[in-house]
């Protein structure tokens, strides 16, 4: 009988543990180990904010599955403190440090699935080490930021960044009773959104006392005692008693230059099935490129979801399947405040760039009937292809219901359909739920008026 | 100087306000005389429920423009009392009756546009003139109905017919604590829905202590006074304050036969320009056919969001436009007290009655993170073609979000995509909005699952 074949998956968070799983679960016979260099599995890393800001209670929460769960229930070996350092592709052999034993370990594969994530930026800042200085992404992350708070009770935060996390975790130090302040080198809050938009959320930051500093780049940074004390940009200083860096995220794969081909920002290159430049080596989330169906081009665009998506294809994959991710249209959604922000496709900005000739159209429509007590103003902003009149890419912002009616226009976009085609879906309309004509339908309505002058 | 090109409109609820606003504002050269056999005009049908339930307060919020409002705003003239009895095509003649001068009235028109709606169907039961026997398809029903409750102060209701209305009227008359029984001649209330969601619909109203009762014929019908006093199926004897009859509509076309090409239960036959069978002459809303884009046929289907749709095209075609309405794949979404049950498309009977290989998929999952607070089961089944593995339809049910996700099966139908494209839909991710696998992406991998089978 021939040895079983192993599979070897590194990274044990979103995209990792849904290969690992879909791996074992494609071919049973495969021995699948999942190596983790932190000590949790399986979390959920969007959850973070909502257990600062208590939404969810514990920690233990955010983790859908244990190591000793994972490994009863999915068949997986999981090794927790492993950090891969090497791979010897032509002997297949991955090399790790065991952090926990203080000794190098290598393991033989027949299929190798990198799943390293990525880190938060810090883009250079010399900020290691302070203890009132914060990034989140990891869940040693979030209870460090949840202890800083309940033992020290900063008074105020400052937040560097001002994309969803940023956005999230306003909301989330706020609702500890903290002031805040937002700094971002870009002028508008959520800088891929449409100018109005930016204009909502900007509203929305305001109601809740969120003071956002567009525009702002740090000149200067001060210790003060262990910690940060103080913080100057060109016209404004802070003195803030937590810093929290919200810069995005670099794919962790500094060990994998010279054995893979990496993007400039060091992302994996990955081809649809998730495979990399090396044979039996696939890759899959927030360390790896994804496509954009709109531009077919690789974007590098760390979502949970994605991750999920494109590690059950590499797990699939690699356990011997013929499986495929197509792509994303980049349909996001955030929480702020009392606000859903959603999008998804092309911003107006990056379809000008793109050689497009762009419409852009902003309605504001109710999202139930005027006469029903419960409803919200939705604002719908259209990116249209003149020429082609084809949908580019879309906002939705609303108290209510903004989240879901992108996924709507995501699969539109998908569809490639046209502003004429998009006018005309089938909606449902129950006075409880919608309109008689959707905030979408009101929006594509508005829009073929805007492409007629 | 020619004569101003003359457009008549018959009926001025959904259909006819929008054709007639529509109209002017394509030519506003015309002019647009709008006929309502009514008071009334431009009110909200499906909110009626929600009038009589008090969650609307008064019977004029529901109502959109007052024939005043209409005439200013649009510049539409508005003629109420007016009903339409004969159309002489060669003469271009439309003759009416106007009941408040009761005289008999005829203008000539260029284009006429036929909005009159439906009736509620009475199926030939003896209810005529009994002061406590309600339908529900006219504002003046609804306040009717909302007199009677708040005037008799009924203990007891018997709904006749488990559909839409049924379902609505149901909450409503439970909001006023009536004790409810539904009658329907089908074995399962909503019997379009698949069986497991119609299982999920009568776990709601028996939460609620509506009592449904399938399979059921009205065998004797019994006055007590001046109504109804006793009503008896083949098992069962009701005797109840209140009757609705809640079985269908019929479509308000009887002063056409001879005139236009009508289908079997009297819908006027149109095509996707809502043009009917003479010239000049277009109808919309629920006194037409409209087509169905899964099977390509027409069918009967009165919605009012359909109804604003195709009087909005007939509006702009009769005003020398040139556009279409495509048609419907059938959503819909109903509030049954907490539960939001929504479909589209074909049913798994429906498809298989077409030919199709049916498979029919039904999955439980979260709508929000596990970890997430504020959470529901939502239920997802998918009728996919065997074959072609393309989506036929789909119910979602659930206490949040159903109507919502709908519509992005709405979507794929309209797009026709296979339930493998559908499984790589670009779906928003955030905890407080959804799981990171959208139920619909949950379904859809089941989906293939079984299809593998």
């Amino acid at each position: 009988m021939s040895r079983r074949k192993t599979i070897l998956v590194v990274g044990g968070v979103a995209a990792g543990t849904s290969a690992a799983a879909k791996a074992k679960r494609t071919n049973p016979d495969c021995e699948v180990v999942l190596f983790e260099k932190g000590a949790d599995i399986s979390y959920g890393t969007c959850s973070m904010p909502y257990y600062i800001s208590d939404i969810v209670r514990n920690p233990t929460d955010l983790v859908l599955y244990t190591a000793r769960q994972f490994e009863q229930e999915k068949g997986v070996t999981v090794r927790i403190h492993h950090e891969a350092f090497r791979i010897e592709p032509y002997k297949k052999l991955l090399h790790l440090r065991d952090h926990e034993r203080n000794r190098d370990v290598a393991f033989r594969y027949d299929k190798l699935i990198i799943a390293t994530g990525a880190s938060a930026r810090t883009d250079g800042l010399p900020v290691d080490g302070a203890p009132n200085v914060f990034f989140l992404k990891s869940l040693s992350d979030a209870v460090r930021i949840k202890n800083f708070l309940e033992q020290q009770k900063p008074r105020k935060a400052l937040i560097v960044g001002g994309g969803f996390i940023g956005m999230e975790m306003a909301e989330a130090f706020a609702r500890h009773g903290l002031e805040i302040d937002v700094l971002d080198k870009a002028e508008r809050p959520m800088a891929r959104l449409e100018k109005e938009s930016s204009r909502l959320v900007l509203a929305e930051l305001h109601k809740h006392q969120v003071r956002f500093h567009g525009g702002s780049d740090i000149d200067r940074i001060e210790r003060g005692g262990p910690g940060i004390g103080r913080i100057d940009t060109r016209t404004r200083i802070f003195e803030p008693d937590l810093v929290l860096f919200a810069l995005g995220f670099r794919p962790n794969t500094d060990f994998l230059k010279g054995t893979l081909t990496l993007a400039d920002n060091g992302a994996i290159v990955v081809n649809q099935k998730q495979e990399t430049s090396r044979d039996h080596i696939y890759a899959a989330g927030a360390c790896a490129e994804v496509r954009d169906l709109i531009t077919n081009r690789n974007i590098y665009f760390p979502l949970a979801s994605t991750a999920s998506k494109t590690g059950r294809v590499a797990g699939e994959n690699a356990a011997g399947g013929r499986t495929s991710f197509n792509g994303v249209v980049r349909t996001s959604a955030v929480k702020i405040f009392d606000l859903q922000v959603a999008h998804t496709g092309l911003s107006s900005e990056e379809a000008k760039a793109l050689g497009f000739t762009v419409l852009t159209d902003t309605t504001e429509s109710w999202s139930r009937p005027k006469y029903y007590p419960d409803r919200a103003q939705t604002s719908v902003s259209l990116i249209v292809d003149r020429r082609s009149r084809r949908l580019l890419g879309a906002d939705v912002l609303s108290s209510q219901d903004a989240a879901m009616r992108v996924n709507v226009l995501s699969t539109a976009l998908l569809n490639r359909m046209t502003i004429d085609e998009i006018s005309q879906l089938d909606l449902m309309y129950s006075p409880p739920f919608s309109s008689v004509w959707d905030p979408i339908l009101v929006a594509a309505n508005s829009t073929i008026n805007q492409l007629r002058k």
